[in-house]
């Protein structure tokens, strides 16, 4: 108990909020394997993408797609808290988009991205796909608790972030396959030490695959590319 | 009901979660109460800081605090998921710094607070403090939901997001009494509208007061301290 105001901190609600989240993810688990068979069914292989916000995730998508929708068909799922302007962006590119919005919610989660899957069905070409790309909300704490059903997570840090940001967001790490340092065009500008990034992130999870790029200037990109290839071919 | 999996998606679990999480909410705005009462038995001006990973805030704090701690007696929180790195970047600096761990929570919330506030009367020069700033958890959503019983919550956006997220993160400039638009040297490399962040920001909450500036060059940063001390001069 606290001297200054009398405050009982022993926090009577903890428990039973523990106890609704447990029940909620195991819900959300159960409709990320539906969503999975839904994912195969379509012929696609899933990526959810999570990161920051700001940190490249729609520039990223914008220039696979120039580079890759001659060969594969190609579908993005859009996730915001508000607005539609990244589906806009990805639109642009002429393969089937669908924006969801959460209207407040941190995170994208199984049910909203079933959703997604019937509304993106609906669009021309949405319903056969060889890579299918999610897009989550910009946040690198809350998307890593939710299991969208994808075959692949991939978590993205920016240069501007900075390399201490495995060690601070270690679930994002922890759950991810593939881990992409990008905007590496901008390191004469910031204090961004790529070995340390790679240190911390392996040392967290010494399975993750690891690349470095500018998707902008294209440099370290075609590893990227090369990448997404083998998972599809 | 799903055609092709016969997903049910009417969420059994919403309403138990929202009476849970309303119940939470209510204990922490009681909780933030008492908060303000200690920032106030302390001497305090509470600054409560949110932003996404990585758009400096540690480093706005060294730089106000080495224009201020000369005249003023500053403290500081540091909230984080892990890691105390932040803390010994401030306490190197010389003024009294405790740092809050979440342990994988994504915000900061009044309890946590109420034990930080405690710890940091034990820190020499602690108990008596002319500013309190809290550097919440690198998060633009989350953190908008848990009020910790500051006097003015600050949001910062840097250059490299984008001048697209108060459009896309409406919750913590709504919340907000100020908006911060750090790293303005970066302005030249990065494709950022000052004019769009204010008027989208604006358009959420007409009364946010907005800076822009350079903490590392110094840029504008004399109206950002100039703001800091009419606040408790």
């Amino acid at each position: 108990m606290c001297d200054a105001c009398g405050c009982d901190l022993t926090g009577n609600e903890d428990a039973k909020l523990v106890e609704v989240h447990q029940s909620l993810l195991a819900a959300n688990s159960a409709l990320a394997e539906k969503n999975k068979a839904h994912f195969e069914a379509m012929g696609a292989y899933a990526i959810n993408i999570i990161s920051s916000p700001g940190s490249g995730k729609t520039t990223l998508l914008e220039h696979t797609i120039d580079h890759l929708s001659g060969q594969y068909r190609i579908g993005v799922i859009e996730g915001d808290i508000e607005t539609d302007r990244d589906a806009e962006r990805i639109r642009k590119k002429g393969v089937p988009v669908v924006q969801l919005t959460t209207g407040g919610a941190c995170h994208l989660d199984a049910a909203l991205i079933h959703k997604g899957i019937h509304l993106l069905e609906k669009e021309p070409g949405g319903d056969k796909l060889d890579l299918l790309f999610i897009e989550n909300v910009g946040n690198l704490v809350c998307p890593a608790t939710f299991d969208l059903g994808e075959h692949q997570r991939v978590v993205a840090v920016s240069v501007p972030e900075g390399s201490d940001k495995p060690a601070k967001y270690p679930k994002s790490f922890i759950s991810s396959q593939v881990f992409l340092i990008t905007k590496t065009d901008l390191l004469p500008y910031f204090d961004f030490e790529i070995a340390e990034a790679k240190k911390e992130a392996l040392l967290l999870n010494p399975k993750l695959k690891i690349m470095d790029f500018s998707a902008t200037s294209g440099e370290g990109f075609e590893v990227w590319l090369d990448y997404l290839k083998g998972l599809v071919d």
